[in-house]
């Protein structure tokens, strides 16, 4: 693995080896110094087009924590604004010595084009790249849905396990939601049956394709698919209160449908875990109660991205050593300044 | 102490313990090397509601002084402006790894309810909070008070004193300010007198309640108290063009009543200091006389804020043994790491 | 040296000095590990009240890899943009603990006025002020070319050599541009002989007084002075486009007469560079031809950027000693920490 780019890209051994990595990662978070040395003297750079600001702190703090220089570069009010294109902003990158790039870009595609046009020679993280994709929410999700499977409390996964046999649905806005997308390939690569809910608006062309069952009632899905994990997917306000012929419905008609309130709470399996990718609209795809319940994992979600950030930056930029061991050289390491703060 | 939120939670003893403190962190930031290694492997979270470059840097410095990694967090642009909540917020940073919150916040009392609210786990540290409470500015005041009450050039104070005795004149618009609210608190509870001088209109209903003498002339106020310290308030210029009515007089009008010039200065007693909370009006609510003469601590005020986050950061954020010794172990740690460097 | 606020004032030596000691800052960069500990416990400010996200990630980034801390202040949506004066803010930075200041400002003399006001101690690095000076990048290019006038693959270059005989031309707006007025005068301080082109109306009054000669006819300039290197300036659109008047030829005719095309590209010296401080407009001064020609060192002139900044921090804020045996000092830590990284 040179970039991580898609979640259609890994396959599921290189899928595993991430989240084993992860699990290593996660251990170390649970330390007073949360610091690995791993990646000292490294530069990543956060070359972000467009406002995220979760995303670019869990990308800072998860490369900090191995020791990381982090330079954040925001698109706006930079050259970039001024019509410097993306090979040239790249290049400048890599020659200020970046030796990995963060890229979060408005437009499907630009982290591919990043990594595959010859510009730059470094490895390329897509954070999010238009309706495209966002492998690294993906990856979180799958962590915490492993943890959750074998264990009700969301313990650490054995080793080497998938998601065989898990039954994911997810609800909401699948045609705009790079989330979606990711999830379904991943999830699917991993083993588990994904199930999409949406309203036939919110669906992409070609969604018949797609490695997934499509329904349109969520109740009837609870009901009939008894899913492990439900996944709720945030609703862009702009793209509702566009208005204009009803391609969304309205809010109270959105949650009325597609939210999972009290009732579609109880409803689910008793095992069943509540997942969203943040940040919440509470009362919209969501109620208070689902979200604050104790089987939503949405805030172990938050952490997990950290830990599995950790492991993809440190699979991609450590060197060739890396794939070899990761995850007992990062236990070694983890012990090794045990006792190096004051 | 669990959480710094305001300069009324602080007992004369606490007070002084982060007084003592702090002092043993000035000490090593007259080094070269100005690290300590206390809090080496933590995350210090900036959570900015409002714009504060001024008091967003010096928490920045004091935590990096004490080798923490630190992320900035500005709400703007971020999914707190798409609406997500603080609760939201602040669980997503805390899942992140953040092992401290700085606040800054418009809203009164927002600190109060990240710290009690249950939603987070760890110190939440007040950097301002609408008119109410800016306890680090508090405390930075009360230290450059002790220095000077006990040398005239502000030498180091002893350690375990107070104030007591101290005379301090506050000048200006008390109404909107938490400077002057946690000033009041906490230099009264460390034995000083104060005084508070502003027109009628630029006073809060109930400061008949306050632990301080008000006046309404500035000149009487000089002539009859000699003070040991006189305090300007800085003026909200966007307050005062607000006109429609006089809540504030003009410009030149309150410089006349309120201002610092060279005559009020030169009457004033001849140890007394002159104390800004920056950033200041020249012109305004003082000369560039009085802000540049001998007895201006205005910058020491600065460097002194540096050293008190420090010593918050260190007594919050540093585990059960901080309480115990922290002057000797900082200074014991600022003796280990002094060959540090090449 | 205390400041670098001028190419102006560098002598030979110092400039020559500076060259050097990048060349061993250079070398350091090619390690996986990039950092030095040379500045450790140092905290670098850079002071942009213009944005310029290159230079100052460039900046921040040579700060880093000696180890410093580096607080990024903007002065939009700080006080200083409530009004408060260049000296309250530089006061305040070095009151912070600030060991240097890089400043980047719109108006011409600022970085020397904070440097010679009295105002405060430490050293002031100039990031550009108006359309006066830009010395890093006088000096970047100096280094660029040095390494390409002796060895034709740009290796570096021999300690102690100037620029003795080289030719350089100097193309385009050379009225608003600090860069070609610091390249002028550092360039003939090392012994270059300095070509100017542009149109009558984007050259500066007094121009007869620059050492250089001044040419109005790119295709002439080229075929009769023979270059060692050609430097595109960055044509403003937001000049180009204020019309009115014929101050600016348009864009298509600036590409016509002033732009480096390909057929331009060719007629130039077989070893002649082609540089560009960046960021580029592709079709306007320079052809995409030109930009990704192999004899562009514009990716060259980025890397080069951040060994010169980490020289000039280096020798203006390590301390007394630096000044003696830079290099030598450099190259020992380098191999000291070759081993530090797990």
């Amino acid at each position: 693995m040179r970039h991580l780019l898609s979640a259609a890209d890994l396959s599921l051994e290189a899928a595993v080896e991430i989240l084993d990595t992860a699990e290593a990662m996660a251990t170390t978070q649970q330390r007073t110094i949360k610091k690995l040395p791993t990646l000292r003297g490294r530069t990543v750079v956060n070359l972000f087009f467009e406002d995220s600001t979760r995303t670019r702190i869990s990308f800072e703090a998860a490369a900090k924590r191995l020791s990381a220089d982090v330079i954040n570069f925001s698109a706006k009010g930079s050259s970039v604004s001024k019509g410097e294109s993306l090979k040239d902003t790249a290049q400048t990158l890599q020659a200020m010595g970046a030796d990995g790039v963060v890229i979060r870009h408005p437009a499907s595609g630009a982290p591919y084009r990043l990594a595959h046009s010859g510009w730059i020679g470094v490895p390329v993280l897509n954070a999010g790249d238009g309706t495209h994709q966002h492998p690294t929410q993906a990856l979180l999700d799958a962590f915490t849905l492993r943890r959750h499977l074998h264990t009700a409390g969301g313990a650490p996964a054995p080793a080497g396990t998938d998601l065989a046999g898990a039954r994911v649905t997810i609800v909401g806005d699948v045609l705009h939601s790079r989330v979606a997308r990711s999830n379904v390939e991943l999830l699917t690569t991993l083993g588990a049956r994904v199930t999409l809910v949406a309203p036939p608006t919110l669906l992409p062309v070609g969604i018949d394709g797609w490695p997934a069952t499509v329904r349109y009632d969520l109740d009837a899905a609870i009901a009939e698919d008894t899913p492990d994990a439900i996944m709720m997917l945030r609703v862009q306000r702009e793209r509702m209160s566009s208005g204009g012929g009803g391609f969304f419905p309205s809010p109270l008609e959105y949650h009325r449908r597609f939210g999972l309130d009290g009732a579609r709470l109880r409803a689910l399996p008793d095992h069943a875990i509540v997942m969203h990718p943040g940040p919440m609209n509470r009362g919209l795809e969501i109620s208070a109660e689902a979200a604050d319940s104790p089987r939503s994992t949405i805030i172990e979600q938050v952490a997990n991205g950290v830990s599995v950030r950790m492991a993809v930056l440190y699979l991609l930029l450590a060197g060739g050593d890396a794939a070899a061991a990761p995850a007992a050289e990062i236990r070694a390491a983890a012990v090794a300044t045990e006792g190096n703060a004051l």
